[in-house]
């Protein structure tokens, strides 16, 4: 049944074709289609002449990795591009799931990327020196109550807090939960480091702190890293230490 | 004082030279002088050529990053090596805090690369694709009952944990300690990914889950991956569902 047709989950990093992996550029160069949401394909686009492209739309995951397989069946190698790291808040598990339920037996390699924490992360210095959570304050897929609990277990183990999707457009008031959850562990100095567009075209980077991190634009762009009981600001970077100078 | 000198804090990703990315390729070509742990050196030979090469010993990370910036000071540009990502247990804040010390004015640009965690998770299939904790189970800077406290949050908040350093020659005990810590909240059927030398030569893969998990070989090479309460296990892979298919 299967014929060489192939999927691809391709992370391309923040953006920036430097942080892009070689394996990222080899699958798309292999690959006969190229599956995406349309903000991700424009920024590859110059390298996918004489391919076919099929962008679709935001909240359309579901039919882009339909069609990915549909194309995959027909025997051609298929790119199915994420930003950042396909594992991570990316495309991998909905191929996988649905790879398996319609049992097809297509293979699928997952090609990590840079994801959003660690691109933001190295642009305000070294916050993420130590032990981190990765939390996304989206509620359209998780119950609010759900990641308002973990966002609160974060805070009292002292982990330094990524925060991915923290405000968009019609979902506002997360971010400020957040804040407030995590004001109950960690003093208003605490560092907090606002990366917008992090390692792409257009990127601010602000280390400000728990107290004022608000008067920030915050978007669905941003990556916000809230520092843990140690981190601190030198000069204009953020830090947390390893624990080497203790 | 400054001379064109620089510092990059270079990830070279978990080992596969196609896992590296564009960026971290040019600064190394870039550099005068490359510093770093010979087991990192050694991945990157091939690169080096007509470069002053710098390697030193493990736990000797201090020296070598006053070794870097006494080459950049004589206005060298100095490539220092981190597996993975830098800014994850890695170089870049001992880096920034030695040049703040010594008052350097170097620049110093950190390159982020694929960190264990992302590169373990892709081929153990989208373990990642929700909330996660990372931890390093080394209690040679960190103190123990710290480290058991974040390990007892990330349970508690139902993180899916991703553990680095989960044992070494002299440090064994951590690993079944943690394990001890996350069966208080999970089931022993919680699916556990365990990869050695994941996306480099020499890979295992493993899913197997907390019950079990003690009975495969854990080392310094090693990441391990605990699901949440969601994560399974479909056919050969390890997924945790983002809730596209509630």
């Amino acid at each position: 049944m299967n014929n060489n047709g192939k999927i691809y989950v391709v992370g391309i990093g923040p953006g920036n074709r430097e942080q892009m992996s070689l394996l990222a550029l080899r699958a798309i160069k292999e690959s006969d289609v190229i599956v995406g949401y349309k903000t991700y394909i424009n920024i590859i686009e110059d390298l996918t002449e004489g391919k076919e492209v099929i962008n679709s739309g935001m909240k359309k995951e579901i039919e882009r990795c339909d069609i990915t397989i549909d194309e995959a069946e027909k025997g051609k190698v298929v790119s199915i591009i994420s930003s950042g790291d396909p594992g991570v808040y990316g495309m991998a598990g909905v191929i996988l799931e649905l790879v398996a339920k319609r049992n097809s037996d297509i293979e699928v390699e997952v090609v990590p990327g840079i994801t959003a924490a660690n691109a933001a992360a190295a642009s305000l210095g070294a916050p993420l020196m130590h032990d981190y959570a990765v939390i996304s304050l989206s509620d359209l897929l998780t119950d609010w109550e759900v990641i308002k609990r973990r966002i609160d277990c974060a805070a009292a183990g002292d982990f330094i807090i990524t925060l991915y999707n923290p405000r968009s457009k019609g979902r506002v008031t997360q971010i400020e939960e957040a804040r407030e959850i995590i004001m109950q562990y960690r003093k208003p100095t605490t560092p907090v480091g606002i990366v917008r567009n992090a390692k792409r075209e257009g990127e601010e980077v602000f280390i400000t702190n728990l107290e004022n991190m608000l008067k920030h634009k915050i978007d669905m762009f941003t990556m916000v890293i809230i520092g843990n009981t140690n981190t601190y600001k030198l000069n204009d970077k953020m830090i947390t230490p390893r624990g080497y100078f203790k």
